[in-house]
């Protein structure tokens, strides 16, 4: 489980703790439904309820696409492949296809990169669309599919086709049974952003290379230990200091991280928060950094600007394998200081260095830690923000699990291109 | 030259315009060079001072790295790789090396990924540092430059390390002096976040394989454009309105581009405006969103969130190569209403879909365009937001040309870490 560090954020509270009392009237609403927005709280039984048959019969799918496929394009966006991305580049599974993630805009530019990064090499489409009437993913697999029909015939094509759905209606369902492609199912209960650990994202994980077992095992027992009640929960820890700051006027959430493997991390993340909060006029902003880079970029606005910032910094408490700096004979750039030791020593360093200037710079800061950037430390992040996030919403008053203002773009867009009916 | 459309944030003044008169001040004192930091303006200069002998020996430079390498492992952090990377991602030219951004941070995990991607491939390192004493790119340049002392022999070795470095001063030049490096300039006047037209950014552009030439005519061109004087330059028209904007409480800017080419072309501009602008407790918050994908994540925020938000959207005229949606026999997915047009025109429907939907929900736009995706928008683009940002700094009332809150961090890690002295 996640480790949160609330020393660097404390101070800022003028004395008050965090409102824990606040933060389990909010638990106790989601874990007993009676909150707004409760039909979609499934998520929160996702690891029991995929253990068992439809782990094996993901897992089955996941071993025929490694063995027919170099490359994997899956096709969704926003909740239907924000948490498989995040996944596959933080955990970078090795020996697995290529994971190519499509369906996301209208760019030609960057669809036909994405066909030439393909070339000739075999590959099989995982589309993920709840309804399939979503027009980004829909466009992408009428092309992709058009694809595979054109290189492997229709029928051959079909078994390259794996469609994650709604279990009973909608367009994409309808295709699938039609055609006979193995299904998954997106469940009812479960928003996108709430989905990863769904066939949503097991299936592309699975198929990358990811133990997925493993993930789903830890999500399980991270999942039960994020039931406790009390102020020790590290989902309170979290959701009661990011309220505590936002209401003295701490209007933008940084999500950092010194590994830039983590990158879609912070946009799964982003989604998660901005998407679950960000209505009726409230909300944290949720913008990311990438560290150490970004103390070069944005780190001077961090030191110096507004004072509405505040820091959630993610870290990995052992490297998967460190790097020794060697030595110099000579020492012509004066780095021999340093000689032996490993890179990710100087990085928890600079780590801590930048913390202090930051809260000395009066930007709170949140920390979260878990042991490992692999499956279970994946588990443990998604877990955590998700349950973080349930909390948060209801105690910022919203209703964490719609989505209403998503729709707005797509009603223009419809008629724009004149949509029949 | 760009083109900007103002006409979705006119509305949200109130009634008053943009306030021409402060930017015209803005203008003259950057021009006339009387403003705040005026001795780091030669960026306005820099591609008529690079033409002739100095292009021509970093094109010499980019042809031997383009003969002896598949890869060019750029080393430098902050101005001097975003740029480079910028332009890379953005114009994506083909055939060139590989170009692998290192020296960015200590994580080691990065560190080994990128030395496997390597492989055993050809490599030449170019390492850019003004002083030679930044600690993350320092680290990374004495491993690579052991690496490749070790494929190649040291003397071979030298001939493969290229360095960008300060003309006179500073380790990183003593070092190139004493093994021989082929070196190139980084101007005392100029800052990192506006160097991407000296050889900083040009040697890895060249390298890569795109058009420099072009890239630094036009660039050439754009700036005398922008010197104009009056509401008709574009660089007026954006740095006024941003800061009418912010005097009304829009406090973050959403750069959105729906090309995910142009993601580290939203990081380049970050730093650009964040750190010439975040300081002394004010200073717009500069973030960005890629759409549509991120409609899908941040689109509800956006739509339904606090009302501190303002979008400044980039855009291409034409797509370099358009898609044509295909005719699917039967229509299962509905879509053949669709068949037969361009994905670049169903893109920019999307566009103006979004922009209505965002306007209406109380989200003022502002519109870029540029030609194409290719060297001269690049050009375009860079010349524009630099200039931009200079007349915006100075009608915000800050010296846009330093980042003294960058030295901070540093000098908690230098002591952290025990560095002598």
């Amino acid at each position: 489980m996640v480790k949160v560090d609330l020393s660097g954020a404390i101070g800022f509270l003028d004395g008050a703790g965090p409102d824990y009392g606040a933060a389990g009237v909010a638990h106790r609403v989601l874990a007993e439904g009676t909150g707004a927005g409760a039909e979609f709280t499934g998520w929160r039984q996702l690891p029991r309820r995929v253990q068992g048959e439809e782990l094996k019969s993901i897992l089955a799918a996941a071993e025929r696409i490694r063995a027919t496929s170099e490359v994997l394009v899956v096709v969704g966006i926003g909740g239907s492949y924000l948490g498989a991305r995040a996944g596959v580049e933080l955990i970078q599974p090795t020996g697995g296809p290529e994971i190519i993630f499509a369906g996301t805009g209208f760019s030609p530019d960057d669809l036909n990169d994405k066909i030439e990064r393909i070339g000739d090499r075999d590959f099989s489409v995982n589309v993920v669309s709840k309804s399939g009437t979503t027009l980004e993913p829909a466009a992408a697999f009428r092309i992709f599919r058009g694809l595979l029909e054109k290189k492997y015939g229709a029928a051959a094509a079909r078994k390259r086709i794996y469609a994650t759905t709604d279990a009973r209606r909608g367009v994409l369902k309808s295709i699938a049974d039609a055609e006979g492609y193995d299904t998954f199912v997106v469940p009812d209960d479960v928003g996108g952003r709430f989905s990863v650990l769904s066939a949503v994202g097991l299936l592309p994980l699975a198929a990358a290379g990811c133990d997925v077992r493993t993930l789903v095992g830890t999500a399980a027992e991270d999942l039960y230990a994020l039931e406790q009640r009390g102020p020790e929960n590290p989902a309170w820890q979290y959701a009661a200091m990011r309220n505590a700051l936002y209401a003295r006027g701490k209007t933008v959430e940084l999500l950092a991280c010194y590994e830039p493997s983590f990158r879609f991390m912070a946009e799964w993340w982003k989604q998660l928060y901005g998407e679950s909060e960000g209505k009726d006029g409230v909300g944290i902003y949720p913008a990311s950094v990438e560290f150490n880079a970004d103390l070069h970029s944005m780190g001077q606005y961090i030191q110096d600007g507004p004072r509405m910032l505040f820091e959630t910094v993610v870290s990995f408490d052992r490297p998967r394998r460190d790097y020794e700096i060697p030595f110099l004979m000579g020492d012509a750039d004066g780095l021999n200081y340093l000689a032996g030791r490993g890179l990710g020593d100087v990085s928890r360093v600079a780590m801590e260095a930048v913390r202090a200037a930051h809260i000395a710079g009066g930007v709170p800061n949140i920390g979260v830690s878990v042991p490992r950037r692999d499956e279970a430390g994946f588990a443990d992040l998604v877990t955590f923000f998700e349950v973080a996030c349930g909390i948060s919403g209801y105690m910022l008053g919203v209703n964490p699990f719609n989505q209403p203002g998503v729709e707005a773009y797509k009603k223009n867009m419809f008629r724009m291109l004149g949509k029949p009916e």
